[in-house]
């Protein structure tokens, strides 16, 4: 394994010359482009890893996932489903659009941004603060990791430069899918989105998935069962942004990636697998991370359908 | 197993007075809505049966899965997908406007009809007799049946009223994504969506799907595994109309439906299942059919997820 | 003239019993169904009124006319076509889409919500307070009306449910064509929409813009003309909401309405004609100010065309 | 007069070199695109002439404006409106999105193509023969020209590379907006878009529309005023494809376009303009021809605003 996943690392580590870091805040810019990282946790709990596994980096839209699985935890699943759709939207990720020419103007899926912010809104907690708070232990407590924590630097970013989300969530509000306060929510949502991990916890959340919601460490349930397959669910139908389509077609795993350079996977019954790579294509996937995806699906037959 | 069906099927019968007999053309009209009937085959070619597993019904949507994996073979699929794209589309089966509205003008993927329409027009042959010859053949060994052939009045009648299929086939051909002449193509693809089958028929290429394309009644190779693949994702993905999303996360295994009233689910590695019940909801799922795999889902532990 | 417009207003007052009166903030709905006011001011300054024209309502959308004059004459009218465009929508007054659809993302015109937003950001005045004052003295001089203020109760109720206002104004900021702080462009906004008038107030403004500007009272120049027949160039196009064409197509004058029930029209070189009639129909438009508008045009042969 | 059109026509030669004379079939192609006409013919029957007034051209979309009134003629105006809209639509002329997501579905007005393929429909006539027969008599008569005839080249050319349209006519006839044979439509209107004019040809449609449907030349009544009234209307608010707006901001006049660089203009109660200039702007207008109505509208005060 540790042979395939270097060889993996090797043979890709071209395709990081490719494509953009993520811009529109400064703090992303300073990502270094040949970066990337590739660690892999088994339902045994072995650790595998090659190149950039230590580099800190914004967990970004992969956060959906997470916040999607408390949301679950937090409230009924039809609540959380009046509030948001389970359909994949065919449009990028920030698109306004859906919202108003769909009947139900709910936001499609919990990975498009709308959807998300309605997610975040549905963490309970009788103060900002708590929410906060019990966000952090869960995103630590799926990650096994302690020390992580938010890049404040990258949340002011984003809070300065969040106008689309802005629109987005007064007219969630608007139409009644956002309760709370929309301040609140956004200050949650850009706070979620700035937490800073690893290739490495990546892949421990992964393997949690993987794994059906128990963690794989010590055998104690983090998440339900049905939980953990909704979340992977969404993670093939919506996890790669306007590509998910494609990358279930030409990966076959559950994945779900972030701007920041991160993505997400998790092989059910298998492993876990966090790859970081910040040079983005169009769509807002690392390029270098999809092809190593690619390639560990093919070389490990991890392809699921 | 047989148990099992049997149970799943009494305990679901309620749901056929539920939804609408598809109408658009007279002869969908005639099936009898509190039909119900389900067909399982496992991967050691074991046959299940409950209900009316002999009814006959046209296959309309199914026949995009069996298509499109002709279409793979015809062809090499970067050509396929330079036609037709990898991703769901969140609109409706017979949407017009993301052929306008997206960047490339491609329509989404295969199993939305403007996709279809293009799968269609990639299968090969020197003339339209020739090509509907070889379509025919593949989806009588895709079934290993036949008796296998067209109803000719649903044929007319799909020809009579397909002027919405007619404007998408002129649209893609002016956008440049069909080749040949549009009445020809329109010509099979109302054939194709006429074919008649039963339950026992869809579970069959259902478990060949799942088979990763080896017929599992003798070994041989029908598709490749990859294409086998592609097929079963596109229908995890886009497989149930505008509810595939839906239907992923509440069941979580690869099917695709037709307004006949059948869905043809391939659990990987497992089994094939076919399902005929009439009565469809809005979105053109059998809504008995729906709850059937669902609770299958659960009992068998199919989720793929 | 006394008589044609009593007639007019006879023969329509039927009209009051369709549609409904505004009821998405509660001060709306108080107004009385069956109110109906017609005023004409003629260019030789001759006042004529029939029925309620003492009731006083808010301007709401009429306020948009009034407002993009001012911007026209704050700024250079290139600076104003680069934040607002010029061409009708064929969309619901406060739709969204179009932001997003668009090459310009633009507004499309000033007379819809997110076009008005922007004529009222480029209104300026180094303090809101200034701004507000301008805006308010720049109605009084157009209506030759002291009197004229804002409706308090009405301006707090459009600020606690102008969430999709607000949606709206966040995605005009985000895409550049907001440059003020978007709170305080708001609150000028609904105040604008809260301005308390009644019909001769209307036919006032509708009188200085059929002169091009010239307040036909006192022979000053109040607009230029380029300005007033740019105004009244968008009422033809734009100023009836989403029936902007059907009323220029039955009616034939540049006129502007509002959700207040209120119909401001200006036959050019003619006359200014102020409408009051509370019940709209789904567009927004008083049903029996138009029908009264159409009957005016019809009997003084009004239409422009 | 002459020396106004003489010296718009001088000062504006220049624009001549700006844009691209349409290129989408090869006869189109061969106009040269220093060619520049103006004709005035004013009610008086006064014929003013500068430039290019003898080159033939296609008529191409002010043809809609034509069989619009035709359409009016030959059946109840309610009938007409029941089967295209009244409104502006802010999309490209040849856009069939808001065919799917706009209520009813009609094509928004007739100045588009899907809306004009339906005034094409609304022609009677027992045979195909005997509506294009009483299609170009009534072309000949409101522009008392007796050789007025097709271009068949352009004519099959058109008809060649007119998927487009044909999809959107199968939608129509799908959504029943078209009664007839889609063929049979579809000829008519390729026919009355390669009717070759000149800009004198067009000057006189534009005075006998000015002249609210009256011959100038006779007398003689040729449309209603009414018809005259509503065809001027969509003019304005629809004539130069998605810049009509724009161009009753700047211009102010009736007017409509057509890519074979033909503008008819009608100042009503005043005089028509034809002018003549085939390279044209993205959205299908000739520059030069803007530019000049631009000026003669400013030199001659003929806005209408």
């Amino acid at each position: 394994m540790e042979k395939i996943i270097q060889e993996v690392l090797d043979s890709n580590r071209k395709y990081t010359n490719y494509g953009q870091v993520a811009s529109y805040i400064p703090e992303l810019k300073k990502a270094k482009r040949d970066d990337l990282g590739i660690c892999i946790i088994d339902k045994d709990n072995n650790v595998y890893k090659a190149g950039n596994c230590d580099t800190k980096f914004t967990i970004q839209s992969v956060s959906k996932t997470i916040v999607l699985a408390m949301a679950l935890m937090d409230n009924e699943w039809q609540y959380v489903f009046s509030k948001v759709g389970m359909e994949p939207s065919g449009d990028p990720f920030n698109s306004i659009m859906k919202l108003e020419t769909n009947d139900t103007k709910k936001p499609c899926n919990p990975m498009i941004n709308a959807g998300a912010i309605v997610t975040t809104s549905l963490i309970k907690g009788s103060t900002l603060e708590e929410r906060e708070e019990r966000m952090l232990k869960f995103f630590r407590r799926m990650a096994r990791n302690e020390n992580i924590g938010i890049n404040y630097d990258v949340y002011k970013s984003e809070k300065m430069t969040g106008d689309r989300n802005r629109a987005m969530a007064y007219l969630l509000k608007n139409d009644g899918f956002i309760d709370g306060d929309v301040d609140e929510v956004l200050e949650l949502y850009f706070k979620q989105c700035s937490i800073e991990i690893d290739a490495v916890d990546l892949a421990r959340i992964g393997v949690n998935l993987a794994s059906y919601g128990v963690d794989i460490a010590n055998g104690e349930r983090i998440i339900s069962e049905s939980v953990s397959r909704m979340v992977k669910t969404f993670m093939i139908t919506c996890g790669m942004y306007d590509a998910s389509g494609e990358f279930a077609i030409k990966v076959g795993i559950p994945a779900k990636s972030g701007v920041g350079g991160g993505i997400m996977a998790s092989v059910p019954n298998k492993m876990g697998i966090g790859v970081y790579g910040p040079a983005l294509d169009k769509k807002g996937n690392s390029i270098a991370g999809v092809k190593v995806l690619q390639d560990l699906s093919q070389r490990m037959n991890l392809n699921i359908f």
